[in-house]
């Protein structure tokens, strides 16, 4: 927001006024000077926000799909300028940015799509029955309302579509709440340039400007700063554990708390079990090293701990896997940052008496894909092995039989994804499986790979704690929306003060519960 | 639990190991010792009921609906020795008791119900495409599972309906949720008859005994450590800001962080717009004195605050208020507690300079109603003033004008419920305050009074802080349940190892979200 940034210098503005992104490929500063917001932006965003909310609440879902629609359209007319800078900022191939940005625009449109069913308003009604003993039952209906405005985090990993107009984006504004998105310092130019986009959207479609603020800056006190502000009412964050924590603490230790939708990291179990591995151990293998190195294995789904029994399949596994990673090129990750925590985790990991290198080859300026392998009790014995290492890494668990795989599965926290490779043969285990993994992560795969989350309405990106820290929600997919409504009901309100998707005439056709009964029905 | 608990005094019992119900009319203990449970009770009700979770999750909506039912009929079988205890101790009247246990068994039926029509479910159902470009689009599909063993806490003012049976344990044992309730020190005889009708109808139902355990003891650590064990997944609790907040700190600084929904308090907000209040200030003055001293004012909904504009209207309703309140025989409260609780906190009221005793009757060994009267502006300058008083007490806001009436709506932070009286002259006003209000409150009533709360589908007894620390939740209706379940999602799952609401064949023929659509159907 450098053109509506007020130039101050506070004692909490302890940084220089100005920062740059960073090449990731070379480590050198790219051309732009971006403004460290401060704490009086933090204010004024907060009160521009809180100003307009009533208005832009009670705007109505087809303006709001409008307004979303339209920043699809911006970011779509500026797609080349936003996917070179981009490219610039992240070290990411312009074919993943494309992609990214198409992604990007579907959710935008989803979101859009999915307000004009009004479905995400959830109206339940239930009739008065003024003859009911002992006493009368009154008219009562309730549907979801906009929570406030919310604080968004951008992501390192998705520069577009989990940062300026990401999916926590996307759902908040069609939700009704406006944004101040604290942007990732990573990629700041192409935050602006997405800003740019919402800020022409809010201006073509008659909206006030106070309902989307990008802030940048170095700086954890921005963060944190944001979250503890009284006008934000929930926050949307995917990061690491560390920073995640400590924003989730300042979330629910104020004197009001709020709800923190935090992913804060995942190691995406597989299991390949007995039947399936002994016969496709070296076409899984295959699939794994694709997935466990797409993107340079920064993705949030990227399988790093695989769970297989010991025998001549799961050899096979892992010599295929160790040929395939060994003909790899390096890889160049998104940060300095990532790049240092990424070598620092497997030289830990790589200091444990216990541990099996399996690929074993030098570094250079880029860092190596890297395979370990450990045994059950040894991986029980060190809780640090059950965490994510961001960047291309897994660790394979050799267990004895069905019963050690089993009990290690009751013993996993939370994680997005599970993935459970089987045959028929296999199906009893991977039931048995499923029933305990399924209270552990958000999705269950059977024969696939983690990566890849589909934006639809079924997909559950989340889990059990870090996975997500609520983990009754998702941030892909329609479902994100929730994330920003809480209901309220109307009690004995006349026709004309009801919202209209609770009037009898249900004037737009749309779906309700109706005294316990779905319908489309008037009353 | 008294006949499973286990009799050991360690270093953190620091207590006599039994406890006595005290008469609160005068103070008197009641016949019946009760074992305080200790950490050991808390470590095996925890691991009993993680023991039996995976069993208990599985069970159909079937089972789960013949063992609430089960529990509904154990508990109208016993009605008249349960219903007498209560009386002893709770002071309640025997007729209140009668219909609140009416209450507690509807709301097991209640559930029942919604179970077999698999609803809780949400069952949603993307089908593959496997021609879609750029990639193909997997089968994903998503239900609701529990989320694992809940605590819940019982309250003080609903001996039936909101503690041992109550609207918690019926929504999380409907879910799947084991639970180890945390009987409130009030009612521990209560609480012990109503957990052997439980324990029955868990023995009827061949159903594990881990499925619901009672704790009960005075001291601070049994609640606070019972949120701390990491096999509970969640926490229901209805009780005092103080209190819930302690419990909630403890919930959410968890290593593994969890769900805290609390209910901590609400002055219930009602407002006397000018035009009904000038036509009608007497009677909304009878029925308003009804509401405040129903139950000794004791309900959550019991409306505290009272804003209206200065002028005839306003002085007619305070002085038929004080009319009427002159007249109440004076109330016995819940505990002893309590009673000191509300005498200091009219006190500390009463020493305020600007604030009007409306009533002013010398106090006896019960408790006298009391009505306060504040300016608008003295009751912005210190924020006690909107703080719940458990028991018949009520502060009249007085406003100069709509505009004054507006800005402290806006000031307001959650309360369960707001109340707007007014005729269709009014109806500007209302439309504008509701806007507002539907984000502080769970439930905006026209032209009624908050106490007395619907079970149905679309009650949200909820609201901003404090009313409730997750403000999208319910903690009264069908939406209760939600609270202890979370959604999950299976992708490319044969048809075999899928849940059988997820099915194609739809084979019990209830609502899904196939490819957006909302349809009954089979695939």
């Amino acid at each position: 927001m450098s053109s509506s940034t007020i130039d101050v210098n506070t004692a909490n503005n302890r940084v220089t006024d100005t920062f740059q992104a960073v090449n990731p490929v070379d480590g050198t500063k790219l051309v732009g000077d971006f403004k460290q917001d401060s704490l009086l932006n933090i204010n004024h965003a907060a009160q521009v926000a809180q100003d307009c909310f009533l208005e832009y609440k009670s705007t109505t879902s087809q303006q709001r799909a409008t307004f979303l629609q339209t920043i699809a359209q911006q970011l779509e007319d500026n797609r080349a300028v936003i996917v070179s800078r981009a490219q610039l900022e992240s070290g990411l191939p312009e074919a993943r940015l494309n992609g990214e940005l198409g992604r990007t625009i579907g959710q935008l449109n989803l979101f859009a799509n999915n307000l004009l069913n009004e479905g995400w308003q959830q109206a339940v009604i239930d009739t008065a029955d003024s003859g009911r003993q002992p006493v009368a039952k009154p008219d009562i209906r309730s549907h979801n309302v906009a929570i406030g405005p919310v604080a968004v985090f951008g992501a390192s990993n998705f520069p577009l579509a989990f940062s300026t107009a990401g999916g926590d984006t996307a759902s908040a504004l069609a939700a009704g709440c406006p944004v101040i998105m604290k942007g990732h310092p990573a990629h700041p130019g192409t935050s602006e340039l997405v800003e740019q986009c919402i800020n022409r959207a809010l201006s073509d479609c008659h909206l006030p400007a106070g309902v989307f603020t990008l802030l940048q800056g170095t700086t954890n006190e921005l963060g944190s700063e944001l979250v503890r502000h009284p006008n934000i009412k929930a926050v949307g964050f995917t990061g690491s554990t560390t920073v995640g924590r400590l924003l989730m603490d300042i979330a629910t230790s104020r004197p009001e708390p709020i709800p923190f939708y935090g992913e804060l990291g995942s190691a995406n179990p597989v299991y390949l079990l007995k039947n399936q591995l002994e016969k496709n151990a070296a076409q899984l293998a295959e699939q794994f090293v694709l997935s466990m190195t797409m993107g340079a294995g920064q993705f949030c789904t990227k399988p790093g701990l695989i769970f297989a029994i010991e025998g001549l399949g799961l050899d096979t596994f892992v010599k295929q896997s160790q040929l395939l990673l060994a003909s790899q090129q390096p890889y160049t990750l998104l940060t300095q940052g990532i790049k240092q925590s990424y070598l620092a985790s497997c030289k830990k990991r790589e200091l444990e008496p216990n541990i099996t290198k399996v690929t074993n080859r030098a570094e250079d300026g880029k860092v190596l894909a890297k395979l370990y392998q450990i045994s059950a009790q040894d991986w029980l014995n060190n809780p640090d092995f059950e965490e994510e290492i961001f960047g291309p890494q897994a660790l394979i668990i050799s267990c004895k039989d069905n019963e050690q795989l089993q009990e290690l599965s009751e013993k996993l926290r939370g994680h997005l994804t599970a993935t459970i490779h089987c045959n028929e043969e296999d199906f009893d285990q991977a039931e048995r499986l499923t029933t305990i993994l399924n209270n552990k992560v958000g999705r269950v795969l059977l024969n696939g790979w983690p990566t890849g989350v589909e934006v639809c309405h079924s997909m559950v990106h989340g889990g059990a704690y870090p996975a997500a820290t609520m983990s009754n929600s998702t941030s892909v997919g329609s479902g994100a929306i929730y994330r920003w409504l809480r209901p309220v009901s109307y009690q004995n309100f006349p026709q004309a003060l009801l919202p209209d998707v609770l009037r009898d005439d249900n004037s737009k056709g749309i779906w309700r519960q109706v005294n316990g009964q779905i319908s489309k029905q008037s009353i």
